[in-house]
């Protein structure tokens, strides 16, 4: 048994949380103020731009890429278990992702690109990808029907005189705002009437400028518009590209976002643990420096417990997702889907309800953007939805459970 | 025993649903229209001063007004009791309360001048305040004391050249950034070395374009600035008004703080029930109209779990808020300070939690601001920090009641 | 709105508090050695018979009669509202309800009587079960089927040679093992093929001392088996009785069963109020008289939450009871069905962490027979399935909730 | 990264999980038929005996000797991370670590005896508690202090006459009840006025026939009187042992005791880990068994949340234990006190909930003892209490990460 990550993982992780600490966390505050200035919310921020150069020649840059793909990087691929406590550090900063070029939903799309795109489709869309020069989106998520039910997607995607043509709304389409943003991956129905109700969807790749796409709004949670990446509904009507812009082949979208969607749930889970212990090191912070009827914070019995609590909390999430990287990383995604869901369900609702209790040592400013907690607690709600409500993940989790103990 | 409110108190309730029927509802909206569309987010949006002009005519203006003041209103004043259950309606829009001039902090502060103020100040202010002609604010946090312990209360009140001379800070501040908000109740310290520590402190009134007073930021609690009424982080530098502007006479502002924040603390629970009521209803919506896995939501066994305990939850909130009012009819605020803090310390974590669980119901739309949820879960959320932190009201309970019981 | 109990229960109230205070709280030492020193743990206690004469001579006798019944009673009969703050200080001594004949399930036995006896069945059995002279069991809970829903029930009640006809397995049959009891009312089928899957069942009267009727062992819930009225598995093999002993008629079993249960329940949670006061004030008398590193433990901001939160709780759920009593005074037990399954679903589960939160407060001895709270505790866990499980209960009122909101 | 146990662990479990199905678990009814039918509740259970002959033989004895002792065993002793599978399964059946000679306190007790006894103290009680023929207690806890604060402690040991004279009273004195119990650890103040309160303490053997110890009482816990070990409480009235009945030396009882206790609390961890999946795969089993209204638990979303949620989490405390048995093998106990803290404080409550849940899915039938769900519950529901209060725990545990943190 070795808790401990590897050498290389090591290494990173040291160099990663100095430049964290050189250039990140002192730049929190004018990131704030960019973004306030911003003229257009969904502007590229110049503040991000000169980051991402510093971590690109520190070689801190692509860390996602997994030893499957190495040959797109120079550090060569890293397993799960060697990014784990490196997203986990990118946590700590919620905007600080895209800095290594680890941002969701880029990571994921980028990852679908590796697997499943053709050398053409690489070309275009993967290289600027992962220079950082262009941003991308995927499409899934319909506001009329449960789409974590991939059966039950509507936005269709037909093939008329040598083309696809797409009509459907989407929604929750993270990045779509993004002035960078130059690439959609749709998933829709081209075949809603396979009996094989697995082989009904396609993806089709669509340029942000293709005629009849359209932003209908950006949409916030909980009040944040997470700008400037974002989330949007879109309109697609009669929204045209080529045959070859479908990926992998036709009938073939519930198979590519089968594979997309459990990386991506672990990549949340793994920057949710870092949010959760900045939080934890926050409230240690305030709790030494307040005082409240003559007794500082820390000297509280309630607030100690509060702390001990979180402490050991936010071990065992860390430990949860650190063994389904490592089933990952030796059995593959589809034998790890019972972890996957484990720590999907888990996760989020753990350091949401984590993140609740250190702002509230906070006082009333804990709940501002003086800190970073209330944005955290806001993408940890959120990560209770995306990729599916956590319910779903249960309904499959305990499904399987069941029939491993009772079979 | 009797759990039905009184005729007077039914009658009026049964006219408000109609007007929240007829005119706050389908308003939703445009309520969110013109707010986002507005140059100045803290202008007064015509909306509303077409709503409070139909209020006022319908009758349904300051409800607030307790019997002990009914020669301020044509209703002659409602118990808590009977003006909860209007309350709870009101609750059910977040802005609403301003249709019906019965909105924190300005209900509260005309409190404060009906029982404190002089003939001349209730001339001056509560008069356009209960008109709804102006709007006022209640300063009394700070950003560097926990300022629950008002002994810790920084902001100096010094008595120089026959005038009251004001420096310091204060935040959270609501209505502070309002474009309507004329005057500000400010607490600080005119004694800071009287041996009786409850005897410290004066309010002052302070008129909004004093030399000396400026708005430093407006905040945001979880994302939400609360436009147009609004929170803000206030500097006062050299701020110069009358002696006359003093509240009761020097060194007797802690008193008139207790007097004034038992209420509202009741106010906002009342409302809040009413933001719960609201979200269950939507989620018994949503319920039947959503289908996951070939079956409708409502039928799963975990949804009607969710809703039934939701029920049970809003009842017994709703319940232990009416038992509170009652006691504060019966016996005063004074005598009731148990059950207000059981209310405080219950009614707003246990609305956030069952909002969240409506809001999951909803699908990541749930977040958004399609549904009213996501702003109440952040009123209740708030609310937890609002005017004390709960913890703090845990404290004098729990005491309390270890008293009686083993005294 | 009026939270007081009416006169006639106040003036009850303050004398059942003396006799609590003047002979049952002293003597729980006392029923506690009877019990350990019993040579049959299911005979009769000495301390019961002299206490029960003392409570019929003191007129605190049968007060769970409702007024419908009031010609059974000097008292003339208790609404439910009435009885509800004097069952609730029964239950502060698990042991106390049979000392004034409000016991379960007696209670529900001699109301079926009340109900649904004929003249001669009344005659022969509720006489002498009013007088406290036999005690009585209520037959329904199947050991191999999920008996909540009453179709499921297997026991057979066939008609033959002029004589009903048992044959089938109880358990969980409460007050079994007592050696007073003399009666037993038996739900089965009558009729399984009956296409009204509600008119397949009856109910009959067997007497303890019939051929055929064995006791398999006694049950344990959480370790306690609740000496001497317990819980009994029971064996029905060709048992006999005369066809005047089937209740109301043929068939309608499931009409009593409905009848029966509703009340019973509400009894359950009145005393689980009781139970739940007690132990908070046992806590905060534990909270002043032990100290820990040089603090009293009232002095822990941790405990004054804990006291703080268990107040506010047992509030809520005394005011969820009342309010449902109140319900059924006034519609009728059909019409509560809502509020009665709020309160069946909410208040032990309630109590259960109030109890647990108490108990941790006194240390190890807190677990232990030295308090009385580790047996409250298992009364409240066992209420929690106890007329079946709770989440029975939340699928029907969860589905009423979402056709009163969305119907 | 690694998280499959050794070599060495991993043959070792495949034949206890052997052992466990081909002898333990079909004994579990005759082991509590055995106790039911034992005319002295604390005396030697046959079956345990036979059982103990057949684990030894099998070479799975003594498992939980570390590799520092490694002289003592055949296997050589085993790490904190080898031991904690093995221990995991015998918490599978909360009687059987008897079978293998690895249960508390004896573990415990044999652990001092190697680290603190002298040779003669070693060959007289060690070489007797390693062949199973003996066993003992630990004597600590005190009815009338909070004893979780060793200073509180009040038992004297006083020299008198060349002798240690015990006075004083003991309760929760795991083993004392057990016929086979002969040797007492004792715990007590040799030198109440050192002014170093980590000097005031000594421990002293003390043989079970010692004129003066005297048992006072059995003691249960929610009922269960954990036969035939048990908890007791002891009176010592005058009781002589000569001076080399002390432990390691006169005042340095605090010293044993810190490194006692910390082992144990692991070890409880460990089992309740296996009593916790357990109770998880009865549940999936009951899921199957059963069906309410026309559907299979097995189908019902709710009960696949639960055990969605029931699996994750039990995963999670497995790997807070493992992780926390991989520091103390590589660090030592005293540098993972903030581990072993988490861990301790963590859980016992969550396997008591998740035990909750558990027995909720099996109808009232899961709360008796057909199943070893409600004796586990009672297990996990004390350990909250054993070695000290949770709470007492988090104290330390809080202060340690805020000075992490925040120092």
């Amino acid at each position: 048994m070795d808790f401990t990550a590897s050498k290389k993982s090591r290494d990173l992780l040291e160099r990663l949380q100095v430049f964290m600490d050189q250039h990140v966390y002192p730049s929190e505050h004018c990131h704030a103020e960019q973004l306030r200035a911003a003229e257009n919310r969904f502007a590229a921020l110049p503040l991000i731009d000169e980051l991402k150069d510093k971590a690109r020649k520190a070689g801190l840059w692509n860390l996602f890429v997994p030893p499957s793909h190495g040959e797109y990087v120079p550090h060569g691929g890293l397993t799960y278990s060697e990014y784990a406590p490196l997203a986990e550090v990118m946590g700590r900063v919620t905007w600080s992702p895209e800095v290594f070029n680890c941002n969701a939903p880029d990571t994921g799309n980028m990852e679908v690109f590796m697997n499943y795109g053709s050398k053409a489709q690489q070309e275009q869309w993967l290289k600027p990808l992962l220079a950082g020069a262009i941003r991308s989106s995927y499409a899934m998520t319909e506001p009329q029907v449960a789409s974590s039910d991939a059966t039950n997607i509507e936005l269709r995607i037909d093939k008329q005189d040598g083309e696809w043509v797409l009509n459907g709304r989407k929604w929750f389409i993270t990045g779509a705002m993004y002035e960078r943003t130059k690439i959609f991956i749709v998933m829709g129905k081209s075949d809603p009437d396979n009996p094989d109700r697995h082989r009904q969807q396609s993806q089709v790749l669509v340029p942000w400028d293709t005629p009849g796409l359209s932003i209908v709004r950006p949409l916030t949670t909980l009040g944040y518009d997470d700008a400037p990446i974002g989330h949007a509904e879109l309109l697609f009507n009669n929204v045209r590209v080529p045959l070859d812009n479908v990926l992998l082949g036709e009938g073939r979208g519930f198979e590519i976002a089968q594979g997309r969607l459990g990386p991506g749930r672990m990549h949340h889970c793994m920057r949710l643990i870092g949010a959760g212990q900045r939080s934890l090191e926050l409230a240690c912070q305030r709790a030494v420096s307040r005082s409240t009827f003559g007794r500082a914070l820390s000297k509280h019995q309630s607030v100690r417990e509060d702390i001990s609590k979180s402490f050991s909390e936010i071990e065992m999430a860390r430990l949860l997702v650190l063994k389904t990287c490592d089933k990952i990383d030796r059995e593959g995604v589809q034998a790890s889907v019972d972890m996957i869901a484990a720590s999907k369900t888990t996760v989020p609702l753990l350091v949401q309800n984590l993140i609740d209790r250190c702002m509230q040592l906070h006082g009333a400013g804990g709940l501002t953007g003086d800190y970073f907690m209330a944005e955290a607690f806001n993408y940890a709600r959120w990560c209770r939805q995306a990729d599916g409500p956590d319910q779903v993940h249960q309904m499959a989790l305990g499904k399987q459970i069941i029939d491993r103990y009772a079979g």
